[in-house]
């Protein structure tokens, strides 16, 4: 079992990447909810979303969120009707949301809409919010405190960044299953989501922090920074806010208290050496994942080197472990 | 100042027919919810739907509800997910019912969300819910207790029908104006709608029969059975299954309390001469509404009857009484 800690679409992209190279019933992600919002009075959650469909194969590549061939007439009519359009929901995309509201007001937890969608949907990982509790990202700027998607895609993340926190956080609890998942994986990969907003969320529920150091499999994080910038988004700039340097060392020190082993790009290979001199262990490979074979390679590799790598003591399914062999590690040849 | 009572599709027309030949300023409509229905979680009120959508240019002429051009892409996701898809939604109409649903969660009462949709698509008519309470029209099969739109969409109006009754519309109040508006008008005019079903929902709120007895103005009724069918629907079954025939006759027992007047088709001209003889003004007029130019002509119709007619004492506006020499009456040439 591998337990992965994800946000949005970096996350999307890693985890299309892992269901290609093991059993997806092996596999538990557990996801920001953060970033959840009540839009046209539907309940979204788009992290959660971006995994259910990248996991059902209704992803658009394209955009890297919502359904692929989807269209934008209801949020046209919206417009017309003189509501807000800042958040693209399609109209396809709106049936997850419906179904999701209409199950969360019928008194469903977060985690039972989750696992229902995603049921009917075929996927077989396990999908599991970070929390059942309404747990707020707020991002706050000059311009005054925004939540995470109006930060983000409203403001197109333009706005100088003072501080962030997770309203709700401290009351919120583990969903059903997350401290278990992470405890008991034969691994536990934080996947190259922005540290501050999508694994912050999650890190900030009193329980998860402290389950990742009971975690009896290696901890491992794929830097979403290569070369001292994020991959996309704005990771920078709230690393920055938050005391963090853009760099794999800010990712490094974001999880310094539970981290085994830092996959970083082979661009930040020097950086990777000066890491090693502090005492973690971190690899170099290919990280930036243009394509469904980078995906699966990406996933390769992190799977060597913790479930099958020194120390692990763990060995994949067979199912998986015979594309294993082509797992590279750019670093370390 | 004309008041319509109006169900859904044929009621459409007609106000269709009333908009082309008066100022819009001056027509209030009071529409049937007994229809109303909870889907995919949201508040869908088809008849009110019907009549903003074709005083907003919306309607779908071919189907002769819903939005015209409109797509079918969430319905189709929503099947994919398991939900329900009997009942068919749009694209475009879906933001309708997200956004009444929201105003609706937020406190707001039927006629409040009802004005502010009709406003935001530019509708100068008055759009009236028969009341803010819900009433559901209830349709007695031998399979069980339907609501209307299950009977009637889901299940094509093929099971034989015993009783309709019409929950919770004993303790039902007429929504804010609806009582002013049919008392004060100038003329009372019920759409060619299913009299059981549309109009008997509307008449079932306590107050509203009473004001048609008040009303200052002609109370005036459009068949919506010609030559003992009717145009459209389960008029027939349920008329039967209320002890009325499926008749002009029936139509006129239907509303013999406070009709003043009933229009009826050409074909009915013997019909009608014979209801001339227990003391009821019967107008024989051209009311198959096929064109545009159809609706209006029945509009100019029925209100030179009404308004114009002997005895109404009134005059319509000069805006549209301009158009008033062009109204026939075959009957009575």
């Amino acid at each position: 079992m591998i337990c992965v800690l994800s946000g949005g679409t970096g996350g999307a992209k890693f985890v299309d990447g892992l269901r290609q190279v093991m059993p997806p019933e092996e596999i538990t992600i557990v996801v920001n909810t953060g970033d959840d919002l009540l839009w046209w009075g539907l309940s979204v959650s788009p992290d959660i979303d971006s995994i259910t469909y990248v996991l059902s194969g209704l992803l658009s590549r394209e955009r890297g969120w919502g359904v692929k061939g989807d269209t934008f007439l209801c949020l046209q009519a919206m417009g017309q009707l003189g509501e807000p359009t800042w958040f693209h929901t399609g109209d396809r995309d709106l049936a997850v949301h419906l179904l999701r509201s209409r199950l969360l007001a019928e008194g469903k937890t977060l985690s039972q809409a989750t696992s229902t969608i995603s049921e009917k949907l075929g996927v077989r990982a396990r999908i599991l919010p970070m929390s059942d509790s309404r747990v707020e990202t707020l991002v706050d700027t000059p311009s005054g405190e925004f939540s995470f998607e109006e930060y983000f895609v409203q403001r197109w993340y333009q706005d100088p960044v003072n501080s962030v926190r997770f309203a709700g956080a401290s009351d919120a609890e583990p969903a059903p299953g997350v401290v278990e998942a992470i405890v008991s994986a034969d691994a536990v990969i934080i996947a190259p989501s922005n540290p501050i907003t999508s694994i912050g969320p999650i890190l900030a529920v009193p329980g998860i922090r402290d389950a990742l150091l009971r975690a009896r499999g290696k901890v491992a994080s794929v830097s979403p920074i290569v070369g001292n910038a994020p991959v996309a988004g704005p990771a920078g700039i709230l690393m920055d806010a938050q005391g963090l340097p853009c760099s794999i060392a800010g990712v490094a020190r974001a999880y310094e208290d539970f981290l085994d082993l830092l996959i970083c790009d082979v661009r930040d290979a020097r950086a990777a050496e000066a890491l090693r001199g502090s005492g973690l262990r971190v690899q170099c490979s290919q990280t930036i994942m243009r394509s469904a074979a980078d995906r699966a390679e990406l996933a390769r590799t992190v799977l060597a080197h913790t479930v099958r790598g020194p120390g692990a003591g763990q060995t994949l399914s067979e199912n998986s472990s015979s594309d294993e062999t082509a797992a590279h590690d750019a670093d370390q040849p």
